[in-house]
């Protein structure tokens, strides 16, 4: 068994706090990490809190991590010292018809795969039959010193990525990209960006080394500016995400794929009637029952309303390449893990700019504290 | 001028009676029909009583007409004798984007596609510039002794189709056969049908004779007996149309395309959750806000919730052609036009069976009457 040290919630109104547990030891497909960076993404705030009311506690939220292999085996994919990436999975059933076409976050196993943290994505208790394909109620994420995870769902950093920047690559990167890539959003493309947070600056740059001309709505004045400074060619002030299209400026019938990044329930219609005929408008960020869509502005121009969750692994190994390639990153905060919980109310507040990342170098205060 | 007599509504809350009125003669390009029989739709109902809010009265309604070509101009599409059919739509803008690519249904003209009665789908009072390209407020449709139409809106009736049955696949039928083309329905596919009327009873027939295994969800409990007698493999029973998907007897995942027929405010949750990934349900029957929907189920398999438009004019020719090719057409019950109030409530009472179709030759005691 292998100790380590992380940030816990005990239950669903605690704070994080240092906890301290072990993790077996790799077995020969898999590879021990030692995480120096994790980004803090809205699900772990919404998973903390028993927001989608299936949080196993103790709960150690990260599924941004960076960290080096430490310990790999011989003629394995990675050798120690590598840099590498953890992010949503760490493993799926790699039998079902989504698994095998490499669609792992679509995994149709009884339990869909195997999250970072809070263990399978459908617990045994939901799953259709009460079984337990990966033999474990809990994971424990990124928010600590180490990983063992299975090599096939461990991503290469690429050399041109700082190991911090590169972290929200992991979730962010990949849900925004996964459904551009989906949709075939490419040069010339009209791209509408609803919501500034994590995801959607990340969607911004994204669209941008794409080709696309990129819209943003946002209900932050502020944020008008730094829309633009991110690439984006227009920035449109909401009051309100409910807003009617005819109070937006943004020209009915003229968008060829829009992403709504907002993590809460939000009422899409105005955003719906701005895309063109056939084209669809993809939900990432909320979770949950959205405001009533009316028929009318989908059936008039046989337009979709979708949704999209994170992306496989091999689409996370292409937006990490992309975004070295294309020489953008997200741009990040670094905060000491200390600092957790006072960044994830700035996350719920909309004030971050835009992912706070975790330097995980700062877990050895409180390892020295406890000794 | 041609005189004309029809049935139409004086105001929302009005039965439709005798209605005397003038169109103008053909033009070189336009056919004039004398109708032989008219389908009743859900939609006349909805415009009769201004359930749209953009009804213009007086309304006659009807676009199911079927009838005979009685003045033509020589070296047309179409000679005296014709046995032709007019659907929902007389004329678009014929240069837009849609309309070039063949979907006029989709026309993005400022005042959308001319509808066969009630004028422009968008009246010029909610054009973006108050414009009014067909230079009229209002038309009359095929609950009336003749029509005057654009020879390229006129439909060939084939050999082999009866023409009374004919009627409803010009709306019915187009309306459920094109978005099972768009989507690829095809062979050995698993389709869902919400909704046993008008057009839910020929979605069944022509996803059947497309070869697709066909499950019908329909809420009457005499209507399980009656779906399978249509070709349905399986109906189901559901108390009402928002029953959670784990108390449908259908299994979650299974299903590649799912059709809604449901013409009022519905919930389409339990229904998402039976679709494969990747895969479509499409809306066609409510044009108006459906309930909530929860992103959960649609993100989760990369699902998605669209609405469909009727069809375009070839493809209403195609599938005029496919159903006689087929030996399918729809299930009516034939009845006077003096008897098209009774209809009406029976219609949205669902207890029509499948299609009322009106024979126009009772119009002539009107006439006679009126005389």
């Amino acid at each position: 068994m292998i100790d380590a040290i992380g940030y816990a919630a005990k239950h669903s109104f605690s704070r994080l706090k240092p906890f301290k547990f072990q993790r077996e030891d790799p077995k020969p497909n898999e590879v021990q990490i030692e995480v120096l960076y994790c980004g803090v993404c809205h699900s772990d705030i919404h998973q903390v809190k028993n927001e989608w009311s299936n949080t196993v506690y103790p709960c150690v939220p990260g599924h941004e991590a960076v960290g080096r292999v430490v310990k790999a085996a011989d003629g394995g994919k990675f050798k120690v010292g590598d840099l590498v990436g953890v992010g949503c999975m760490i493993d799926s059933c790699r039998s079902c018809e989504p698994c095998t076409h490499g669609d792992e976050q679509y995994c149709e196993s009884p339990n869909s795969f195997l999250a970072t943290y809070n263990g399978p994505m459908i617990p045994k208790a939901k799953a259709p039959t009460g079984e337990n394909i990966y033999g474990r109620d809990n994971t424990f994420g990124g928010y600590s010193n180490n990983l063992v995870v299975r090599e096939e769902f461990v991503l290469k950093i690429p050399e041109g990525l700082a190991p911090d920047a590169a972290a929200p690559i992991l979730c962010a990167g990949v849900t925004t990209y996964s459904p551009m890539k989906h949709w075939g959003v490419k040069a010339g493309d009209k791209v509408g960006v609803v919501g500034l947070g994590g995801l959607g600056h990340m969607a911004v740059k994204i669209a941008r080394a794409m080709g696309a001309e990129v819209t943003v709505f946002t209900t932050t004045e502020e944020k008008k500016g730094e829309a633009e400074a991110l690439g984006a060619t227009h920035a449109v002030i909401e009051k309100e995400v409910t807003r009617k299209v005819e109070e937006l400026s943004a020209k009915p019938g003229t968008f060829d794929f829009i992403i709504s990044t907002v993590p809460e329930k939000h009422d899409v219609n105005a955003y719906v009637a701005l895309l063109k005929r056939d084209r669809t408008m993809v939900v990432v960020g909320a979770l949950e029952p959205l405001a009533p869509v009316n028929n009318q502005a989908v059936a008039f121009h046989r337009r979709s309303v979708a949704g999209s969750l994170i992306g496989s692994i091999a689409e996370t190994q292409e937006i990490l390449d992309f975004c070295a390639q294309h020489n953008i990153a997200p741009e990040i905060e670094v905060i000491p893990i200390q600092d957790i919980n006072k960044a994830m109310n700035k996350v719920e507040k909309g004030d971050a700019r835009f992912r706070y990342v975790i330097d995980m170098a700062s877990l050895k205060d409180e390892e020295a504290e406890e000794a």
